[in-house]
Order: C-alpha cells, then sequence, then structure tokens
C-alpha cells in the first residue's frame, strides 16, 4: 500500500505505438501525423476520460492531446509533431466526476425525480474546480455556482450543467493526485522530412563518362547531375567508390577468371591504395568527390553511399588488424561462403572476435568521415550480416552527434530480422516489393507496412530493381512493365528508388538461370547515351513531379484500398487533410491488355460524403472526369498510360 | 559499449507468455501443461538455439528446456510445472557454432570439396567443447577429437560429425558468455489444482430446512452434504451468510413494500447484530459453520463463501466508519444507482475515500477472519464495482500468507474490465458462456478463451444460471435445455457450477419482462425435496463422475473443435497426453429434435493418424462403436442423451 495510488481509479493498458515494450522509440518524420491508442477504464460506471501528454527532448512542460472514446473501453488520438528530434510521451487517464454527476442529473431530470442534491453535488464538483482553476477563470466558477445555488428553475439548471462553457471550463480542471500515469514513458523520434520523402536514383560513377570505353568520374558524374535533377529524384546512390580488391577479383558475368581490363566489384573493397576511407583512383580525387556532393545538394540532390562493411582479401585492414578476421586452421582468412558457395573476393569480419571494441570504433570511424565530406545518406549493405548489437550502437551513436542523417537498410533477407534491423535504428527498409505482383499480394503487403505497428518503426523504400535483381515480370513485360511497377513504386510508397539507366531503357536480359541483369554493370564499365528519348523516364519525370506537388504522397502510411471489379486494377487512395490533398490512383496490373474496372471509392477514409459528386483531374494525362458516390469506371491501356493518378477537386 | 555484450549476437523477442509485459504473473494449475514461444535469429546464416530456464520459488538453480524450430525464426517449447507456488522464467539464445559447423560439412562433403580444414576446425570446437565438457565427459572428447586427427577415411569423419552421441555431448555444452538472455524475467504462478478443476454447487441455506416454511441452518446444510457429494460437487458456494439489513429491506420479487415476515435478500449485509463478520442468527451459530465446513471437507467438499463488499443502510460500518461511505449534501449516505435506477439496500465503500487504507485493511481482515473459519474459496459479488488496485493489493497479501486460497471473480461485465480483474489476482471468472449458445457462438468464444493470450492470465468458470440468471433458453428448452447447457459447461470448460436445487427440477418461470427468475429465492426461502427424482440431476451425478475419471476434462485449454456437417451438432476433442486419455464430445444444441451429424475428428490433435481405426466408448450410455479415420457419423436424442462423451480406446 504506497503512496496514493489506492484512490487512483482508473487502469491503462494496451497502449500503442510501442516498440519492444518502449526499448525503441516509435518514429515519425515531419508532417507525418501519429495515432495513439489505448484500453482506458475504470471500475463501476463512473464517466472516464484519458489523455495521451508529450514533451520534446527542448521542452520542459508536458502538452497534452485528449483521447477520443472509440468504444469497448478503446481510446484513441492522433497528433502531428512539428520538431525534429526526440518527444517523450505517456499515456494517462482518469475518473471524470463531472460528466459523470452530469449524466446522472440529466437521467434522473428525464426520469422527473427530484434533483434539489444532485444539485448541490454539482455545486461541490465546482467549488473544488474553482479551487484549482487558473486565477482569471475563478469568477467564472463563482458565477456559475451562484446560479446554481439561487435559481430554483430546474431545466435552468440543467441546461447550465450541459452547457458547452461549463464543460470547456472543466475540461481544463486536473485533479493531478488522482490521474493514472501509465507506468512506462515511451521515446518518438521525429525524423527529418527525407526520411519518409525521398526519390532515390542509382548508377555506377564508372559508367557516366561521355566517351565510351572510357573509366567514368565524379566529374563526369557532375556533369549528369542536372539529367538526374531534371527527373526529379532528390537522392543519387552510387554503389562503392572504394579502391577494388585486385585478389581474388571477380571478371564479367562474375567470372572467377577476370581478364587483366576487368574493373572488379566494387563491393570488393579494398587494395594496397586503401579501404574505406580511399577512393578508387580512376574515379578522382576525394576532392572531386566533395565538389559533386556540393554541386549536387545546389540542385536539392543529396548523394548515398553505399557502405558495405566488407574486405576484399588484400584491403589494408586484414594485415594491419588481423583479429578482425576468422582464421582457418590452415592460414588463410575466412571468406564469404554459404556453403557450398564460396565467394573468395569477399572477407567477412568477424563480429565474435575479442577485439569488438576497436572494431566497432574503426567500422563507425568510416561513417564520421563521409559525413565530414558531406554525405548525409548512407545505403547500407548487408546489415542483416553483421552484428545486430553494432548497428544499435553505431547508428545511435551517429546520430547522437548528426540526427539528420539517414540510414537505408539493403537487406533482403526474413521478415523478423528486416523488422529488427528497422526497430533498432535504421530509417529505410529495402522490401518485397520487388517481388509483389498480383493486386491480392500488393494489398496484403501494404496493409502490413502501413496498417500493423510496423508503421511505428519500419519505414519502406520501394525498388522496382537493383543491380542485384531484374525481377522475372520486368523481363517479361518490358517497356509497361518499367513503366507500371515504376508508377506502383513511386505511388504506394513515398520513399522508392530505381537502378537505371538500365531502368529508362527497359535493358532487361537475364543471365540464364538467375534473376539477375547479365552483363552486370557489377562487373564492367557500361556507357549510357542520356539523350536517347525514353517514355519510362518521361513518365518518371512526371509522376515525380507529382509527387512534389501533391503532399498525399510524401507519407506511406495514408493508404486505402478500393475494391475494384477487376483483379488486373488495382486502386488505392491517398489523403492529406491539412491540406485537403486527396488522390485516387489506378493502375492496371496487365503490362499486355488495357483493363477496366468498377472501383469503389472509400469516400468516407477520405472525409467525404458517400453520395457526394465531385471532380477527379488524371494528374498523368491532364483529363477531368464528373464523378459521383463510390462507384465509378476506369480503364486503361498499358501502351498509352497503365495508370491514373486522380486529385480530387472540388465542385461548387 | 558495454561489457561483453558486443559479441551476442542472437536477438530475442516476441517472447509469450508475458501478461502486461511481466508486470503480472502468467498462471497455470498444477497437471497443466504451458507453452512457451519466442523470437530468436541471429545475424548471418549461422544455426541458432534457444532454451527457456525456469526456476521454482525454492530453488536455486535454473533449469532449461530446449525450444524447438518451428519456421519463420519462431521457436516453441512446452512444459508442465510440478510445484505449486511461483516459478521465475527467462528466455535465452545463443549461436550454435557446432550444428553451424556440421551442416557446412556435410554440404561441402556432398559437393565434393575439399574438407581437411573443415576438419580442422571441428577439432578446434571441439577442443573448446572439452574445457567446458563436465570432468567425466572430457574423455569422451579427447577419444573424438583423436579420431578425427588420426583418421583419413572422411566418411568417417562426416559420419562421427553427424552422430546422435557427438549432437547430445555438444547439446550440453554452454558458452555461458555468449548466450543472449531476454531482458525481462517472468513469473509463472503455478496454482492448486482445484484452481482448473472444480465443479461448484450453489445453494441458500436459508433453504436447506427438511420442513417447509423453516428456516434453513448450518445444521440443515450440513445433512445435505451427502447429497451434494454423491452428485459429484467439489465446492459448495453460498450467498452471504450475515446478518440482513432491516432498513430499505426488499420484499418477495425485489418489492420496495417488504412484509414483515420477509427474509430480505442476503446480498444486504449488515444490521444491528453484526456485519461482514457475523451470521445471520437464524443460520446459526459460527461454530456451527464451522463444524459444516470441517465435514464438508471430510466428504472432499471446499465450502465457498460470498464477499459482497457492501453494506445495507444498518450495517455497524455506516456508523463506525462513516468516512468510508460518499456523503451527499442532505446528510444521507450515497445508495448504490445506476441513474435513474435506484439500490437503497446497498451502499457502496467509497473508495475514493482519504481513509482508503483502513477501508483496504478492514476489507482483507473480512477474508482473513473467513480463512480462520476454515474457508478456502471465496467467490466474489461484483468486484469489477469496487478498485482494481484495492483487489491486486487485497489478493496478492492474502496469497502470500494463504497461497492456497482461491477467489472467483463474479464480474459480468465488459470484456478489458473481466480481463483485468484476471490479471490482477482472480484464480477463476464468470463468463459470457450463459449467453452463448449457437455452435459458432460456443467455438468463437472457447477459442477466444483458450487459443488466445487469455489463457494465460483468464481462467473461466461456466455457469448454465445463477440467481440472477435466468437465460432464455433455460425457459425456451425446458429440461432438454437444462440437460444440454449443463453438459456443455461441464466438458467445455473443467471449472463449472450450477445453482440449484431450481436447476435440477427444472424451476424455470421468469419473473415478465427479465432474464430472471419469478420468486427469487434471493428474496423469500423455498423448500426443495430433495428425494424427488430428477432425470436431471442423475445426468449430472454420471457426468461429474466422468470429468472425475478423465483427466483430459481437468483442464480448459486443451480443447480442439471438430468441423461438423450440421450447425446443431457440435463436437470437440479433449486430450490428456500424458495419461493417454483422449475424448470425442458431441453435443445436440436442438432442444427438441434428434439431430444427426457427420463430424471430422481432428486426429491429428489427438497424435493420432487420419486413417486410422479406434474404438470409441459413451461413457454417458456405455455403447461401444468402431470408427475409422476422421469421418464418422452422430446422432443424438435429446429427450433421451443430448450428447455423446467418448473415450477413444485403442484397438488392437
Amino acid at each position: 500500500m504506497s503512496n496514493q495510488d489506492g484512490r487512483k481509479r482508473v487502469v491503462i493498458t494496451n497502449v500503442s505505438p510501442q516498440v519492444e515494450s518502449g526499448k525503441y522509440p516509435a518514429r515519425r518524420a515531419i508532417g507525418e501525423s501519429i495515432d495513439f491508442s489505448a484500453d482506458v477504464f475504470g471500475d463501476g460506471h463512473d464517466v472516464v476520460a484519458a489523455a495521451v501528454i508529450y514533451k520534446h527532448e527542448s521542452e520542459e512542460n508536458w502538452n497534452e492531446v485528449l483521447m477520443q472514446f472509440a468504444g469497448n473501453d478503446h481510446w484513441e488520438a492522433n497528433w502531428s509533431p512539428d520538431k525534429e528530434g526526440f518527444y517523450q510521451y505517456q499515456f494517462t487517464g482518469w475518473i471524470d466526476h463531472f460528466t459523470t454527476w452530469k449524466k446522472g442529473l440529466v437521467k434522473k431530470y428525464d426520469a422527473h425525480q427530484d434533483i434539489a442534491v444532485e444539485i448541490k453535488i454539482g455545486i461541490e464538483l465546482l467549488e473544488e474546480a474553482s479551487a484549482l482553476a487558473e486565477a482569471q477563470h475563478k469568477s467564472d466558477f463563482q458565477q456559475w455556482i451562484e446560479f446554481f445555488n439561487n435559481n430554483t428553475d430546474y431545466q435552468a439548471s440543467v441546461n447550465l450543467a450541459i452547457s458547452d462553457e461549463l464543460a470547456a471550463a472543466m475540461s481544463k480542471i486536473r485533479y493531478t493526485d488522482r490521474i493514472t500515469v501509465f507506468q512506462k514513458t515511451f521515446q518518438l523520434e521525429v525524423e527529418r522530412k527525407k526520411a519518409a520523402f525521398s526519390s532515390w536514383y542509382e548508377l555506377f560513377p564508372r559508367s557516366a563518362s561521355p566517351e565510351p570505353e572510357q573509366h567514368g568520374t565524379f566529374k563526369d558524374v557532375t556533369a549528369l547531375l542536372p539529367k538526374v535533377a531534371k527527373m526529379g529524384f532528390d537522392t543519387l546512390y552510387f554503389p562503392p567508390i572504394h579502391p577494388i580488391g585486385e585478389m581474388k577479383r571477380k571478371g564479367k558475368n562474375n567470372s572467377l577468371v577476370p581478364s587483366e581490363t576487368d574493373p572488379g566489384s566494387p563491393w570488393a573493397i579494398g587494395n594496397r591504395l586503401g579501404g574505406h576511407k580511399a577512393v578508387h583512383p580512376e574515379l578522382g580525387e576525394i576532392e572531386d568527390f566533395e565538389e559533386l556532393v556540393g554541386e549536387a545538394k545546389k540542385l536539392g540532390i543529396e548523394i548515398a553511399m553505399d557502405i558495405a562493411y566488407q574486405c576484399a582479401p588484400d584491403h589494408p585492414y586484414v594485415k594491419e588488424h588481423p583479429q578482425w578476421f576468422k582464421w582457418r586452421p590452415d592460414g588463410t582468412v575466412q571468406y564469404a561462403e554459404n556453403p557450398p558457395k564460396r565467394y573468395e573476393d569477399i572477407l567477412p569480419f568477424d563480429f565474435e572476435t575479442h577485439d569488438w571494441e576497436n572494431l566497432w570504433n574503426e567500422l563507425k570511424s568510416v561513417i564520421d568521415f563521409w559525413i565530414e565530406k558531406g554525405v548525409s545518406v548512407f545505403r547500407i549493405d548487408n546489415p542483416h550480416t553483421k552484428a545486430f548489437g553494432f548497428w544499435e550502437w553505431m547508428i545511435g551513436e551517429v546520430r547522437k552527434q548528426h540526427p539528420r542523417i539517414i540510414f537505408l537498410a539493403e537487406a533482403f533477407t526474413r521478415p523478423r530480422v528486416m523488422e529488427r534491423l528497422a526497430k533498432i535504428g535504421f530509417n529505410q527498409s529495402y522490401t518485397y516489393f520487388t517481388w509483389r505482383n498480383s493486386k491480392w499480394e500488393i494489398e496484403q503487403y501494404l496493409n502490413e507496412l502501413t496498417k500493423t505497428d510496423q508503421q511505428y518503426y519500419f519505414r519502406p523504400n520501394f525498388w522496382p530493381n537493383t543491380p542485384d535483381i531484374l525481377p522475372h515480370h520486368l523481363v517479361e513485360g518490358g517497356e509497361n512493365a518499367h513503366i507500371t511497377r515504376f508508377i506502383l513504386a513511386a505511388t504506394l510508397s513515398s520513399n522508392y528508388g530505381l537502378y537505371g539507366p538500365v531502368y529508362e531503357y527497359g535493358v532487361n536480359t537475364p543471365h540464364p538461370g538467375k534473376e539477375e541483369y547479365t552483363d552486370n554493370e557489377k562487373y564492367e564499365i557500361k556507357h549510357w547515351d542520356w539523350d536517347r528519348y525514353s517514355r519510362t523516364r518521361d513518365i518518371i519525370t512526371r509522376v515525380n513531379k507529382i509527387r512534389k506537388e501533391n503532399p498525399a504522397l510524401q507519407t506511406t502510411w495514408n493508404i486505402n484500398f478500393a475494391e475494384t471489379s477487376n483483379d488486373m486494377v488495382i486502386c488505392y487512395t491517398k489523403a492529406d487533410p491539412h491540406s485537403n490533398n486527396l488522390l485516387i490512383i489506378a493502375v492496371n496490373l496487365d503490362f499486355f491488355n488495357t483493363q477496366g474496372a468498377n472501383i469503389k471509392v472509400p469516400l468516407h477514409k477520405l472525409g467525404m460524403h458517400w453520395e457526394q459528386s465531385y471532380r477527379v483531374r488524371d494528374m498523368l494525362s491532364g483529363e477531368l472526369y464528373d464523378w459521383h458516390g463510390e462507384y465509378n469506371y476506369v480503364q486503361m491501356n498499358p501502351y498509352e498510360m497503365p495508370a491514373h493518378i486522380f486529385k480530387i477537386e472540388p465542385l461548387n
């Protein structure tokens, strides 16, 4: 029997969000709202009230959002944080004696019972409230008390009791010693807007030369920046730019026997010239890279760097820190393998080394080094093959100093592992979107990402292709498939990325028996004629513009699927209530045939009436349609445009 | 970067059971097994192992149950505690380097790769293990190491590597410094068997006289005990036995105007003769009650006492502790009300009183008083109208001293409130069974109770009727309905109860417009002729015997429903794997017509083959049937017997 708790009669449980029972913060980006919910109830029949209170790390006082009753003892609140950084939040609840009294009073009055004593009880409640009210409100309470005391017209007293002004005044009173506070305080991390809204473009700098057969340089990439900016991308991501291992180097098409001119895979990092803090000499100097970063920034583009924590056999670390690798009884270093497959050009670090603290510090120093050079976005290669504890520590430490740094996890692996990486700090994650094709698959997957607890920690970044993955449908569906899958990625998820220019030009010859490009750019230098017309690029440019102009496309959580009468047509709405930006997106999933469908727009989820008339403007084609109610018809020819991106325009 | 954690590569999450994140214990009774599960995984491709460790409060060392991999990074374990009291349990996981090595070795050997170096790595692993092994096992390790060192036949080395004996020896080695332990230690409370398996009979002692019109006494009840025992009940529950309030006393049928001879409701507790620690004088002396408790015990019956924490207006507490009640401005004490309804014969305690600590202590002392008199089971009246904090404290304190005391929560209220009362300590709970009639409703409800987290804290007690509830189907369905609903209660739930003798005699006249008995025993003295034949009583007696003889009916969690071809026929299996006690129960839900159905017995959930032949014995009728496979036919005439309780007997 401790302190004052005995008189706190409200119970709070089943609170959300809570990531790993509060061990990790929930996350939102600036501009995104967040839903809170909890079961809140007391004993008996008294009326209960509940609130979420929150406080930014820079603030001293708690702010409050009242929760709304949602049935079955469940309460909900919604709030949009407006500062980057960490917030604390708590769930609170209390017995609302005033509302309890008011309800009883009205019931008794309606049942023609005498309410003289009830009015007196009300006066006691108001006197208690008056004592707690702020000075400028006390006179209001005194007036009301006087009215109840002197008035003999019960109807007038009941009218005062149920008045909005009295309710408003009472809702400000807090009987602090009777408020239950949930036993755990939670954290909310608010990230910069780019964490939630980004358009990535991946290219190999060594393929950036305007001259065929020449090794591209950072300067070549700098010259290409206006073209990338014109397409509407804001994040330009390069495979590793470090010296490439010369030992066990891979040749064309992953051959074990390279020719003398084969450049090797950029992911085989390090040689006699340096490792993770050096640049491959043929790309230029570090200063060229810094200039590239600076020029990109002027065009609104951030450079994303690939961090692959692994070494070629001739990486300097192997000699300088042999204890960071696993040595085999034959005196060789353990290379990467997934028996019986071997990857002899790559040595993994041994995260069970006794020298793990120095290893961790060195790996973190790689990030610090490139932040110093202006990099603000890191795409982490295969994080699921390195210790979770390392990522949690490293990302935490880096973002403590540089809270605006963004980490993207390139983990294509099992669900629990991907979820964990997100929980422990990665701001964005690659996803299974690449293999989700049918309407049912896409709806299931998006609902899992956006309507479950995953939304509080796992932020998807949708990629239709990568240098490692050429999915079957891009092979079979050609240009139309490239366009359709791009539109899906860019409208289902507010973060997406493409590996180009193969994508714009529809390069899609697979390596036999593999879900991968043949003559892969990973193992050779390519040359691209950036001035050649591409229908895909044209549509990319239009959609990126639409994304920038429509806040509803700048968050992922606001999606709702519409029923359609045809499984080849998928339809979803995206809404930004603050700007009243309401979109209906329909996509033909058939890459070869025109498909039409009756769609049932979930108007109530857009805050509209189910019988309403409205105008929709297709932002891709510019066409206008007058629609009425939920059921409407759409039709799309994939050879013209496989999608509609409708904006709802009010009808006067 | 703290301590050795950096090298612990395994993550544990999504652990179950955990009641309110471990704030409250999970619960099982002696004889019941409990399922544990968790997501356990590491980075990369190494093989992972997981275990639940546990320790009784009386033990110093941890015991271990290895978890089994169940797909998708999920692991499961099952264990049957054998001591009453509190256990701690933890979830642990680690990288299994030996199994990882073994799998790689076999894959490389099968792919005809050289395994010389792999054998050497194996030797290193065995040397490490040998150092950690118990003394008597070290020589085994030395032999194996020697074999690997000297043997040149790789097939023989692989055979040793994959041998069961080596696996068994390695499975005993624990690399303590690399084991991840989930951050929270949980509690499991193991209750005595009666918490899980009990058959309750409720009667009004004042109706126990063999003489019509006479007030029954404790001695009369003592005389009835052999009849209750013969029916097979083990818990005899009385409405409150305290002095009944004389002020505002209710008359027959809840009348506000009692006659002078009306005895009043036993729940209006207390008058000038005493309160919760006194007995109603017409029932006898406290010594008579103690004798009754003692005689009952000899017959295997425990007396359950009704605790209603509320007062008649003339209860001594009102004068002695006026601060424990809510006083209205007109100088009266607030009576119970749910506006506009009033219950003026009952005054609730004010749990927001400033004197709450003394109130709590006094209320607890009531329980202590009756424990002193031999009571070991308490049925708590309307716990949902008293503060949750009080119950948590009171039950915790009482059971700390008397861990075998059982509390049943009589809360017929909203789901979250009922769940909470169970979490904070009630051992058993009344349920919604009383209103679950159709096959779909019953299946849904039982699956919610037994297949969700509720099973870890909410233990149902099924009542077909109570003095407060005469459900419509007992009115409409007459004797057949009474028999059917009893069989359902007694076989769906291992705890059940009946309010009799109205039940055996099928008394079922409702009060007009109410789901309640007319001429209710709550407000008047009844007389029952216990020697009159009752078909219902006969079947109760048979089923209670079957319950005692079949362990599968002594726990609630082991139910699985069978598909049936007829919605009027419900079918379920109950299994006790330890004793190989396997039951199939079919019940006709139609009170008036014979119904038959093809049923699909889930044989795999009984550990049987789907094509197996077997014999079933109906323990109600004694009949034998030879069945084959999953699909079989049953038919029941409610006027003969509305159910089969089949026991599966092996066929030689």
